[in-house]
């Protein structure tokens, strides 16, 4: 084992850290470590000002003119454009809109459309499961001809064959923190003459994506995660220029209109990504996406990414350091390639361990069995937090203070 | 033609109103004529420091805690229920969720499969477009054995047969303020076979309905006109207890699970209409959509309509004492039985008056080829604003200024 780590040492990281001054761009209660930002992204300072300003000025003062002179009618196209900035997109490739599940419902009938000969959706059981829920829904709707395959992390790259319509996989699995290989298992697919879908929830704002070079053929993803979008932030849905006119998709409301405003009876798709949009769209909510998006775009995603994995191996090593022997088991892979930004590690009093751990302002979360969650955000954490962090953790498995807390706290559903 | 009506008349009108109280409630821009509520209702009082609290303490102050601290995981049933009170629904009938038009392909694809035998959706060329496209793209991705069948409006009566599956309606049309007999439709459907299904887009918070009075089978709703939500609010999907078990819908995202958070790979339809939602839903939008519900849920929606109706009433003859002689046809109809709460006029100049107006503070819009929409909406308007209101268009028509106008506007797309 290495030499002790110490807390001085994680504050001189964070005297040198070029992201340092980012934490100052959000409001963060005192006193509280905040490792859950791959669930609920932090508020940014300007988010409150902002939806106040779209409140009183725009919908209070200007009503319904805004739709024009506060460009609300652009919103979901201006938004997807910065978004596309952070995941290897062109301009006019991403548009926000509805909510992860809804898009990946639009992308998803686009895949299978465009693969006609071909019946299995592959994917692994261990997906975010409203991914699966979504591909069932469309399967049981379109006649059941077509199968949801699924098959281990491990085992996708081997099962991509000449059956497979698309692959639909989550880059980061939400559970393990585990990252597939975007551009190998692309390229297989695209081998075997299936199409490629990338769910992004856990990658977007955290890891660096770069969509067009691996050739992705779909993707979507979450506003209030990494993006730190707000609770329930739209969400978006990238479908490369190629793509774009070969298909209508199903969800044809009339903000994916080529004319909206002209009102015809006849359903005529917009040119290019606008065809993904279905209903009006949340305003308010997508005014502090665009908040989140802009906070996060001044930063460089290679060195989120760098710190992101400086973060994760530091918590790792204190928690190998100053945790052994209470059998906590590391989840998420070494592997930095293999590594979204997240830690996660299972124990069988997981769910107890996270309640001690957020009655001391220790923010992770537990997902079912048996596994403690901790996402590290760079643009708000600190290399003290992690420290810190971990010695609260300390401090509850030698007193065993889990073992009460359990009948303390109320039960965390999320 | 009846006496000339005066200012005094109607200003004696606000004295004696008994929702007079209600327009401190709201907040309208000094000199605004809003006649566009059926829309962008206005912006209620209480809305900002609503959404401040949940922005600064809810999301940021307890960040991922809110989701059941805060209650954010209720909201959708809970806003449902308040509306099921404004549309003669039971509690646990209604959930808020997404947009209008998604939630009409929900209960469109639940209406086709539980009336499996016929193929026909029967609607008017001159339904909201969404509805239709939506129609359109459900029968795409079906495989194009069904049939959107349009008739006139008030041909639809006589058009219902063997043949139709579901009846599809919005009940106020939006360009032209008529309004089906929804008991004597229902009913009809029924004595079909036919399944009913309710567009309330024009009528929630502005006439009284009866869902479950009148026997409907599906309805949705939108939550940014009468309701005053906000710029692009959730809507709302109604489904009635009977038909609740009988059919999961397609959109089955995960917060339609039985149990979300045991993240199981197989998708299972909660009990009740919480299976109607599909993925997380934005929050702080919905937020403001209950801040406008709470508002309307405390006046009475029979003098709503009283209101509504003597407004509307008020309008019509003043535009025909005072507007004679500039070919301004009456769209709406007269019979109050027939009437939604918005008056529509058609010229052919129709556009740039809309414009003079809307530059002389009148704001209303414009819904081509030729129709001037003016929405009333009792709740914040005064009848002295009505008498103001056709004011200024006299002026407007005498000086014909509107001629001058369409060249110094811009061009008003919404």
């Amino acid at each position: 084992m290495n030499k002790p780590i110490t807390r001085e040492q994680c504050l001189t990281l964070d005297k040198s850290d070029p992201l340092a001054s980012f934490r100052d761009q959000f409001e963060l209660p005192d006193g509280v470590i905040y490792l859950d930002g791959n669930s609920l992204g932090a508020l940014p300072k300007k988010t409150a000002a902002r939806l106040n300003d779209v409140i009183t000025r725009e919908w209070g003062g200007d009503l319904i003119r805004s739709w024009n002179t506060a460009g609300w009618i652009d919103l979901p196209r201006r938004v997807g454009d910065k978004i596309a900035r952070l995941i290897g997109a062109d301009a006019a490739e991403v548009v926000v809109a509805d909510s992860t599940s809804i898009n990946l419902f639009k992308v998803l009938a686009a895949a299978l459309k465009l693969n006609p000969s071909r019946q299995v959706i592959l994917s692994e059981p261990d997906n975010f499961p409203t991914d699966l829920y979504i591909a069932q829904g469309l399967i049981d709707l379109l006649g059941k001809e077509h199968e949801l395959r699924l098959k281990p992390a491990d085992e996708i790259f081997d099962s991509i064959d000449a059956d497979t319509a698309v692959v639909m996989l989550t880059q980061v699995n939400y559970r393990t923190g585990r990252m597939h290989d975007m551009k190998a298992i692309t390229a297989r697919a695209h081998e075997q003459g299936a199409l490629m879908l990338w769910d992004l929830a856990h990658s977007a704002g955290a890891v660096p994506v770069d969509l067009n070079s691996v050739g992705a053929d779909f993707a979507i993803g979450c506003g209030y995660k990494y993006l730190n979008g707000g609770p329930g932030a739209p969400a978006f849905v990238f479908v490369p220029q190629r793509h774009q006119a070969k298909f209508s998709q199903p969800l044809s409301g009339w903000m994916g209109h080529a004319h909206p405003f002209t009102f015809d009876w006849k359903y005529e798709p917009a040119e290019g990504i606008a065809r993904y949009l279905c209903g009006t769209q949340a305003v308010l909510s997508m005014s502090a996406l665009e908040c989140g998006i802009d906070t996060m775009l001044e930063a460089d995603i290679n060195l989120i990414r760098a710190k992101s994995l400086t973060m994760t191996d530091l918590f790792i090593e204190l928690v190998e350091q100053r945790c052994a022997g209470y059998d906590l088991k590391l989840v998420t892979p070494r592997d930095h390639s293999m590594r979204g930004s997240q830690v996660c590690l299972s124990n069988v009093n997981g769910y107890s361990m996270m309640q001690a751990l957020i009655a001391r302002n220790v923010i992770g979360d537990f997902r079912a069995p048996d596994i403690l969650r901790f996402g590290f955000t760079p643009l708000y954490l600190r290399y003290g937090d992690v420290w810190d962090a971990v010695d609260r953790f300390v401090e509850i498995l030698e007193t065993r203070s889990w073992d009460r807390d359990v009948h303390k706290q109320k039960a965390k559903v999320t």
